[in-house]
């Protein structure tokens, strides 16, 4: 297989790399996203494609984007975190990139890429849950990704976990991300901060004395030092997750779950409450397979890599 | 394509059928279920299939059960509504039948029906809602059931709709069959009797007088006369089976919803506050297509169908 590019849009940062058949990743670039402006995206996107392609020889270029791409592969829907409706993504890159494109939801390409070479090879049915600023989904059907009619399918973040909850940047009210994502650690922190200050010293001196310093990553950084607070906080959205998980597994059924994102760097402190509380909460619990909960394997690459290997298959 | 018998077990019948190429159902058998007794149900199997299998040359048999069958095709893992607790159903029925037989759970049977003779015919993705004592699921893609890693997938009527909700006789709480089906309806029938009798008049005499007799069929035939005390009863279940339908198309992402089973006969009573709460809660409305909900086509028939059906084909 020849090299590919792989290029992952998130809601904060633009990161590029040359991906190997091996799915590693030989040459990168990375760039901050400018999130409310689209045409500036893409000129971004454009420029990191244009100086890893000038010093690699590669054959396909893979865009993982934080959005609904309809099944056309081409166009981008809907991104409950960036500025694109009905965004023709695929007609605005390809002439200026001048190679084989392939459009793709980043977390499908995290979901192949786990698949393809991290923590669930040879699994036949794989949910993988991306768990950053919200919830993205990919699900990998006997090593084919699910797609659903119209291409926008395993929004699992978007599922309505608590009845009139919430109000999500989707527009619904209690969506899975609002309880379990980087965005949900930020403002239970903050809230703890608004009513028991005291209790949440740690995180304050972490925040920089600021409640708006209250990130998912300050949350996980004091839990990681043993912060009785933050594990608290790192305990609840865990308890959310294998909840939501439970969910997934009545209507999904995988042989694992992949947990991958930002967030999941917590390990072990997200992943033990989840896993309690999926056998907790799993329908028929004790007359069915468990399925597993691990670690993504890949990182912060998965999306890139796994953009980069659709793309030369494609 | 050979005739092929078809048999449904539900929570109170077992329903038989010779079922030709065309999915039309040419003799039957009915029996009511003894659903705790597994024995008896299994000797009221081959009794069934052994007089329609004397009238007709039949070259398989399928039979559709409402438990969670294992990928093997042959375990009944669990059963909410009946008492199978790791059956093996195959073994237990394959040397008195005599005939190749595939066992399947029964929504996923229904599912396959509406897909090759009903309401879903040449839909890329589909996702059958059975509303009977409980909720049945199915999802077809791309013309291939979709079965999960274990067998067991499409539990939908076991998604938590409410954390800590009512609880399930799957042992859970909250689970969206709680809120939209038979059982709901009759639920929600017997409180209002409590609270506000003169409210429930109507509901009451066509249930012979007892809170015990507000079954489900009372309380859609009562809406089905125009009683506003009813018809507010299926409105309600109609939000909650459009909450779920909404987070199954955050899942899922299918063409159409295929709403059968019992309850369904109820039609628009319940469609209409479906569809409606269904858009009031999809995510990204607004920016994808919407999926149709539609009523079932083959009725109470559809799951010896579709089982006979995949049987033949096996």
């Amino acid at each position: 297989m020849p090299l590919a590019i792989g290029v992952d849009i998130g809601g904060t940062k633009v990161s590029a790399g040359v991906v190997d058949d091996d799915g590693r990743v030989i040459d990168r670039e990375l760039r901050p996203t400018p999130g409310h402006d689209v045409a500036e995206t893409e000129a971004i996107i454009v420029e990191v494609v244009k100086e890893l392609a000038a010093r690699h020889e590669v054959a396909a270029v893979g865009v993982g984007a934080a959005g609904w791409i309809a099944n056309d592969h081409a166009t981008v829907l809907f991104s409950p975190h960036l500025a694109w409706r009905d965004e023709p993504l695929h007609a605005a890159l390809s002439e200026q990139i001048g190679l084989k494109l392939v459009v793709e939801n980043d977390a499908n390409a995290a979901a192949w890429a786990e698949y393809r070479y991290g923590a669930a090879q040879g699994q036949p049915v794989i949910v993988c849950v991306t768990l950053g600023t919200g919830i993205g989904g990919g699900l990998v059907v006997d090593g084919n990704l699910y797609r659903g009619a119209y291409g926008i399918a395993c929004e699992y973040g978007h599922m309505t976990l608590v009845p009139d909850g919430r109000r999500c940047a989707c527009g619904n009210r209690g969506c899975w991300e609002m309880y379990a994502s980087g965005r949900a650690l930020a403002r239970d922190a903050q809230e703890l901060v608004e009513e028991s200050p005291m209790a949440a010293e740690r995180l304050l001196e972490l925040a920089a004395a600021s409640p708006d310093g209250l990130s998912g990553p300050v949350v996980t950084a004091a839990a990681a030092e043993g912060d009785p607070a933050a594990e608290a906080i790192c305990t609840t959205m865990g308890r959310w997750l294998g909840r939501g998980l439970a969910n997934l597994a009545a209507v999904l059924d995988p042989s694992i779950f992949v947990i991958g994102g930002g967030v999941s760097q917590a390990g072990e402190l997200l992943l033990r409450p989840a896993r309690e509380e999926f056998v907790h909460t799993l329908t028929g619990r004790g007359f069915r397979p468990v399925a597993d909960i691990v670690s993504a394997a890949l990182g912060p690459d998965s999306g890139l890599v796994g953009a980069a290997d659709i793309a030369r298959r494609a």
